[in-house]
């Protein structure tokens, strides 16, 4: 028997601790995954991959007790030398290596050149490769950046007294009916992938008055486009005692306003990397939908094909308009045609054709839709009933509503979306981690 | 066109609002659900619920134009009033009422007696009005506790140089293999639910060193038992550069201790309400599984029925013993047989009938399974062979051990297990959201 008692400091060191004042002149211990050998004949840098980057090392047979040619590429390792500065290697240190010892050993040569800065390979190889291409330090830096966007979700959110939840991803109905959904046994019984945690996250307004979720979604949709997943990670709010949905609106804008400063401030590294220019967000236009339609329409001499929804088209000349108009990267679109809404959508009692609801346009695509939800259950039933929707199967839902709920609404934003936008990317499989569409199931 | 630029304080106050500093003798506006009426005849209190906990308003006739019969549990309210200081109201202060607004009504009588500091319901009618028995202060604070413990876990791993990622849950195949998936038509052809994020995590080691992921897991298991749960939320790491598997065990108990420290700040309320007594994670004691099969056995004079495994009798025993011997709420028990692990845990090299890996035992039940994997490309395919495992389907796992691997390990916990057994519960769908097992598909 032993006693664990939490975390001991290592001897080896990481990029940061490498880098701390009064560190060059010692002797230092680094594991790491060799990213490139460049052999010069007389000396060799050995290039180690971290987590937080790259370290040079300097390989000279001389004081070295170790054959080069017994190292190669993605070799993982623990080595030791004198750490020394140099203006030259990234970061502006080096190890002039005393020591290798191999850790673990590749069986086939790399079948990306994952060292090069860029990855000249298909999106298809790419994904094909995904642990490998993933090694590449540009491909991976997006997916630490996708890591500070949800961090700042959650806790901007946690800073605004919402609550975290956990909703269950099999259910007997889903929350915005349809075909589009994945169907599956459930011990002989048939039940379906959730399509969004809009039902539970509602019927938790009740209980913790502001809600969110970052969790899994499922559409089984048929779309082969470069916006659309067939699985995707979608962060979810709701909040209650609204005075209107701008309320939503405000919160979306508060959540973007930290999140771009918590990026700035701790993803620094991976947005230099990627050359990220980060976007405005102290102030984003919010536009009727029926008017900036028209607006676009005239300004681009393009007549609408869908009255009633944006086309992407549209959508990329909404932004186009805003960055014109207003030197914005965001736009609101507001007041959303009832008939493209779901049954929950508040209608807006100035003109119930329409909604109390948006979606956020960004650079040039949707990345969230929300709104205010009907909180009434007489107002709910009725405008079920005048849907032809039947309550069988909503009975638990709806039970929320009968014994009373907060005026409330809220939004789901689609994360790999907005990562790719923020990127610059221009298909959403680039900053999905391992896509899931029409004909990949793998890796 | 306007502009949204952020969100603007609302004039109605949150419960910290009003307890702050010289805040007596304000009038103050709040909203709330009516959590509880209590009519004295010449004076009657009115108790708002809100995130932050309950609110009394105090209802004088003299004081308010609005008639008490007007009122009803669940209605959600804007109330008007003087705040003044009170020995007996909850939190010290309450509203003498001035002006009632209405926001919204229930259309039926509540079917729980939620304002009860106990709700003495059957667990079965507690999970079917789910949505409603949730507004019980009780019930609501085991979540808020669960939502610290899974923040704790995200904040030190990211503290700890981990990467959080979002890793698909349909799959062509899955991480454990067996009989006990879920499958799914997904367009047309076969798919399944993942069990784990296992194989990524693994794969994704190769990329960041040290990842995380908090996401549910699906496994049709044919129990129906306390603890076992068809869909649950697992907190899992997977660390590269380890010494050992010891290195998993002293970062969960890192985790803990983090944790335990951050609940007792920041949810000092919920722990109060519950009066929850938090355990020691200072030392935890680690001991060989055959070790403590014997010990165990001899002390409680009990004939261990399944050499290989630990029986759910045999865990609480192993608990007993943690704390008359060590005076600990946590034992780690190591070395688990080999032919009980998966083909990717690394046998102990000493002796390869037991793995290098550790479950975590938690007051009587496991929370955790972990330890070191098998790293070498073929150490792997030899393991899988041994098994009488088909590469076939693996080759994308595969690969990453093909293309170079660290040393790794990694664990996962059951979010709803660790919650259950820190609240005390018996049966772990008392903290969990919405359970799925084999009966329950709702709500």
């Amino acid at each position: 028997m032993e006693f664990v008692t939490g975390i001991k400091e290592k001897e080896t060191l990481e990029l940061s601790g490498l880098l701390a004042e009064g560190m060059a002149g010692n002797t230092v211990k680094v594991n790491g995954a060799v990213h490139t050998i460049r052999d010069m004949g007389n000396v060799a840098f050995i290039i180690l991959r971290k987590r937080e980057g790259l370290v040079q090392c300097v390989f000279e047979e001389e004081n070295i007790n170790f054959c080069l040619k017994d190292l190669k590429e993605a070799d993982t390792v623990e080595v030791t030398g004198t750490l020394t500065d140099s203006e030259k290697a990234p970061g502006g240190v080096e190890i002039r290596l005393s020591e290798i010892k191999i850790l673990s050993e590749p069986v086939d040569p790399m079948p990306l050149a994952i060292a090069k800065w860029k990855l000249n390979t298909s999106l298809e190889a790419r994904l094909n490769y995904r642990p490998i291409s993933l090694r590449n330090l540009r491909e991976r830096a997006k997916f630490k950046i996708q890591e500070g966007i949800v961090r700042g979700f959650r806790d901007f959110l946690y800073r605004e007294g919402f609550t975290e939840i956990h909703t269950p991803k099999i259910g007997a109905k889903s929350a915005e009916g349809g075909a589009n959904v994945f169907k599956l046994d459930y011990f002989h019984r048939p039940a379906i992938l959730q399509q969004s945690p809009q039902f539970y996250k509602q019927m938790m307004v009740g209980v913790y008055d502001r809600v969110f979720e970052t969790a899994p979604v499922f559409r089984a949709e048929k779309h082969n486009t470069k916006r659309h997943l067939n699985e995707y990670t979608s962060l979810d709010f709701e909040m209650g005692y609204i005075d209107g949905f701008e309320d939503i609106m405000a919160m979306e804008t508060g959540f973007l306003q930290y999140t771009m400063k918590l990026l700035e401030k701790e993803y620094k590294r991976e947005l230099q990397i990627l050359e990220t220019e980060l976007p405005k967000t102290d102030r984003i236009p919010a536009v009727r939908f029926d008017e900036i339609k028209r607006l676009v329409s005239e300004r681009y001499e393009r007549k609408t094909k869908a009255p009633f929804d944006l086309e992407p088209e549209e959508e990329v000349l909404i932004s186009r308009y805003a960055k014109e108009e207003w030197d914005a990267d965001f736009v609101f679109v507001t007041h959303y045609p009832s008939k493209k809404r779901p049954f929950y959508a508040m209608d807006d009692p100035d003109d119930t054709a329409f909604t109390l609801s948006f979606d956020l346009l960004f650079r040039g695509m949707e990345i969230t839709t929300g709104g205010q939800r009907i909180h009434d259950y007489h107002e709910l039933l009725k405008k079920m009933e005048a849907r032809g929707m039947a309550a069988e199967g909503m009975e638990q839902y709806l039970s929320a509503f009968r014994y009373g709920m907060p005026p409330h609404g809220g939004l789901g934003i689609g994360m790999e979306r907005l990562t790719m936008k923020l990127m610059g990317e221009d298909n959403v499989r680039e900053t999905t981690l391992f896509p899931r569409d029409l004909s990949r199931l793998e890796p």
